[in-house]
């Protein structure tokens, strides 16, 4: 069905049929109508495929959204009939769409809440948005260590709209600090008058409500969570953090590096503004052409040499592709493990020596075969050297380099990520032309 | 306490401290047992400390190591010993852990098997590693509709060892095809003699075990699942798949796109051989030598142009420079934006039109740039020009290359992110110098 309202959309948008398709939109499940939603080319029609929605539907279906259309889709909704929206979601969601209007707007909508709903908004846009109070939701079941089973299976039934998807019933202490938590097989396994403290163990993970959100996409992969308990600095439990959203939390994080490493930067996800996007990637492309210009500078002072061997010049291609692709390779994988927490810190010596010996290899195959081919193209055995020689050395350089950058970048705090794209590119070329340079200087009075 | 035996697991292994070892490492949690092996240089001090774990404990941590880690271990335990580490696991573990095995090994391995389990792994392992057969695991709870609460509470509590993490209890009809799921939350609430039929609902997500793994990831974030039934192609109840092994294949993922746009393969995470490495590896290295040959050849081809104008060999860096980012750039978003499904298909070329105005914008400003740079150094207003309107020239056609072969891979079926890594790089270098040199060809005489 959803593939039928897909392809005839527009016909219905067109011919106004809305009150045929309002019924059709409702049988969808949220993620799909956000799917239509998206795939609609005019932002007109968009915001009016949302407006059919049923007020259940609407706040399921915003969520579903990228970020940056959803931002374009709430400029579009009158302020009170938004904040209706919005009083139906989860807190976090419900503190991420008020985090992305104006002040002014927000104050608005904010003004239609109950007091205690507009209280928990505040409180959770108070967070850094990169933390794990930043995702963190307010909803959850809690529970003394003194109750019964028969009591939480009463807040569960009070919590039931409230809370999604509960897997635990958390366990605090009359200061409010967390005990432990109680699994929901084990309360259906328990007998109505079991105690709490009988039925509670260990939260296998506590995440502290301060703790930066790549941190926390970490531990749940690595404690295998699907929610976690948060806690303040006194261990008081504050929200949870499910699987859910930490996994949208990974997907951002990993398009972050894609991003950085092709020299851009995320954001320009977000904007539709040709001149941010251009802004956001121009700083990359002028070092790049410094970094392109100063090789050329290099080549420059050697041209003496090149004007007596013209021939020099036609390799200055493939060293430049060869130094920048083993610098791309060689640094991704170091990124990619510090990324993954693969490396423990011991065994990073051992990860860089294997990199020397696998650039061996490469520079052994490659520099061979640069000098053959530079042989026998024009004919002179001491070119080929000086070629062969060159491609070799700058392999092993660019494998170093590349392999070195990321690590060091990450001591400096700054992400790995940005040293594996253009940074390394960049200062390949210009080592391998200085290489290139300096050994064809160095043999030429061979090759006159 | 994590730290402190790290910091001292050296010292009790060289003062063979084992049983005090083995006292401690009980206390930790299986993923912080299986990081402090994976910090251990030496091979065989990994397998001394995973020997010294309890049997409860190891065949956890052994699932915790990344894959290639645990292949080598693998390897030093004996057939008995491992087949009952393996028949504690998760069934999609043990056929993991299996299948990772040689035949003989295998075959070994599951002769100490009970033969319902062995042919429970023997049956998983039929399925494509890559596909919701691949990742499902058989163990859950399943129910009738005409059961009562109280004994879909009896199957729970029966299947306590055997089913982790459990949210769900599964509804089949008699020929075994699933007709809807009841949450344990529904059935906390339920009272003792409530039939199944009136407390389930449909499942949210039902998944083929056919399905690409990548596909059952997409679905998992898109429906925001925890766990979801695997059914045949009739419908019937075959396992489940958890959201943990969902986010473990979604890295797997990630880093295969990683590695391709690298120009190397997710391979070789599971080497450490210099050989294979630099095998997967050198296609990549060699198809950018060739393509620096190539344009080698292409500037060769101008050579008089070259010799009446050596300035014009000054600027080859930069504008080879300047292709090659901008092509990841582009390339880059195109690829991100396929591989999440963030791009409707009528969307497309909103897109392209997108990174074409983007490039236009910083085709402007690095052209302009780049000339005023060449008519300074070089003192000539026509060599600037020449560079100006090459750079420009380049950038666009390296944006619209980068936006178009990622595109034009998917269609072909060949994974876009080869696309976005050395190949738009290598194409994008020969056609920059391409334009290079015929723009400067049609200026030379006024160059003279």
């Amino acid at each position: 069905m959803k593939d039928i309202l897909a392809r005839n959309l527009d016909a219905f948008l067109e011919e106004h049929r809305e009150g045929e398709l309002a019924g059709l939109l409702a049988e969808l499940h949220p993620a799909d109508a956000a799917e239509l939603i998206m795939g609609l080319e005019e932002e007109e029609d968009r915001s009016v495929v949302f407006s059919l929605l049923t007020t259940e539907m609407a706040p399921q279906v915003l969520m579903e959204l990228p970020e940056a259309e959803r931002e374009d889709l709430v400029q579009t909704i009158p302020a009170e009939q938004l904040s209706r929206i919005i009083s139906e979601m989860d807190s976090d969601d419900a503190a991420d769409v008020v985090g992305g209007l104006d002040d002014d707007e927000a104050a608005e909508v904010l003004g239609f809440f109950k007091p205690e709903e507009s209280a928990e908004v505040r409180r959770l846009l108070l967070y850094d948005e990169d933390t794990a109070g930043g995702i963190m939701q307010l909803e959850l079941v809690r529970a003394k260590e003194d109750e019964t089973q028969q009591e939480v299976v009463e807040h569960i039934r009070r919590a039931e709209d409230e809370v999604e998807g509960l897997n635990y019933v958390y366990v605090v202490d009359r200061a409010g600090r967390l005990r432990g938590w109680v699994t929901l097989r084990r309360l259906l396994l328990a007998r109505p008058d079991d105690l709490v403290r009988d039925l509670m163990s260990d939260c296998e993970l506590v995440i502290n409500v301060h703790e930066d959100q790549e941190a926390v996409v970490q531990k749940f992969k690595k404690y295998d969570s699907r929610s976690s308990p948060v806690v303040d600095d006194q261990g008081r439990l504050l929200g949870r953090i499910t699987v859910d959203d930490v996994f949208d939390v990974f997907h951002e994080e990993v398009d972050e590096d894609f991003y950085r490493m092709a020299g851009t930067s995320e954001e320009e996800i977000y904007s539709d503004s040709v001149f941010k996007i251009s802004r956001l990637r121009l700083p990359w492309l002028l070092a790049n052409l410094s970094g392109g210009l100063v090789t050329g500078y290099l080549v420059w002072q050697f041209k003496v040499a090149l004007r007596d061997v013209l021939a020099l010049v036609t390799f200055i291609p493939a060293i430049m592709a060869l130094g920048g692709s083993v610098g791309i390779q060689s640094s991704t994988i170091v990124v990619r493990n510090l990324a993954l927490n693969r490396l423990p810190s011991g065994r990073m010596a051992g990860m860089f020596f294997k990199e020397l010996r696998v650039a061996l290899v490469m520079g052994l195959v490659c520099g061979i075969g640069g000098a053959l081919v530079a042989k026998l193209w024009h004919g002179q055995a001491i070119l080929g050297l000086v070629v062969g020689l060159s491609m070799f050395s700058a392999i092993i350089l660019s494998s170093v380099l590349g392999a070195l950058t990321p690590a060091f970048f990450r001591r400096l705090n700054i992400d790995p990520a940005l040293a594996a794209g253009p940074f390394v590119t960049m200062c390949n070329d210009i080592l391998g032309i200085l290489l290139y340079m300096g050994i064809a200087t160095v043999f030429l009075k061979f090759m006159l």
